[in-house]
């Protein structure tokens, strides 16, 4: 069994992706160990609680500094003994310490094609934002594993949505979440809990 | 009737298409007004000739240097009085001369989805072994207006592609094509020739 540590800042739309696809089996042999978020408030904590799922916040708020904040969430997720950290929407640059130690054990996904519309700055609406102003046809959602850099990391999944007449970055996000990610990252993380996917 | 002007320098499928094209209807209203390359040697022309259509060589060869070239290149592409030229796999770079006297014109087909692996030094194979070497698992084909920069214009239509395992550049390169380039340049052209699309 995978243990799945799920690391995630707000409402927690692909940690519900995740805890559905356990549940009806589309991700086979695998189970999530815990949620942390670094938001309080995020709704996630509160799916996660709602379906027995420890849940914790560690937010840089409670710490005096970002090496403190980084120490407690690499120490955090530690506790949860993962085989796997899923990124799913998590707003927070990974400390080089926690990609140090859980190489290839923790993957992300990112709201386009990388290459595109990734790296520094990209987060969030803003991927769709700058897609838009580009007026690319085709965009979509990279699953991809955590290295040092931003976005740099070996690509696991990708699935391509195309763009509509009319769409804003919010519609699109919607669709992009909709048509690939909560696809594509419950599909990643069965194949790693499989197999299917060499991990390094 | 939309008079078309292509530009090619090798092999000539995505002139293919165009031919086939309009002689299946799938392009309506347009017809080729002529073809040149900057490749005496390129199978375009022979394409082209077999056809009964215009085509000639403008070789930087025949010039003393790249301004004569390029003036030379203008005025032969002017000859044809075409309403809209279409780079089919022209790799030279369009003079700003060009670019002006055809303001929303010129569409290029490019072999990614902008903006993946594009610009500078990015054509032909290179884009294909570009993709494979940051492992994308979706790539496609771009029709964009051509403007003063590279690859930087106005996209067009875009049309995704997967890449699939055991793909080599040759492989991938090959399947672009079949599965998008030589469905969105028509497609584009078709857009053209009946308003459905804006020039400018």
């Amino acid at each position: 069994m995978l243990k799945v540590a799920v690391l995630v800042s707000g409402g927690g739309t692909n940690l519900q992706a995740i805890m559905d696809a356990i549940d009806n089996k589309t991700i086979r042999n695998a189970e999530i160990a815990g949620v942390i978020s670094n938001n309080a408030g995020a709704y996630a904590l509160e799916r996660a609680r709602a379906k027995g799922i420890e849940a914790r916040c560690v937010s840089p708020k409670q710490y005096d500094n970002r090496e403190l904040f980084n120490k407690a969430l690499l120490e955090e997720t530690q506790k949860l003994n993962p085989d796997l950290i899923v990124l799913a929407g998590f707003l927070v640059a990974i400390p080089p310490a926690m990609v140090e130690a859980f190489p290839y054990r923790i993957i992300n996904i990112h709201p386009s094609l990388i290459p595109s519309f990734c790296g520094k700055g990209f987060y969030g609406l803003k991927v769709h934002e700058a897609a838009l102003a580009r007026g690319v046809k085709v965009t979509g959602a990279t699953v991809h594993f955590v290295d040092e850099g931003t976005d740099t990391g070996k690509i696991i999944l990708q699935k391509p949505v195309m763009v509509e007449e009319g769409d804003t970055p919010e519609i699109l996000q919607r669709r992009v979440m909709e048509q690939a990610e909560w696809i594509i990252l419950p599909k990643a993380i069965d194949m790693i809990a499989n197999g299917e996917l060499k991990l390094g």
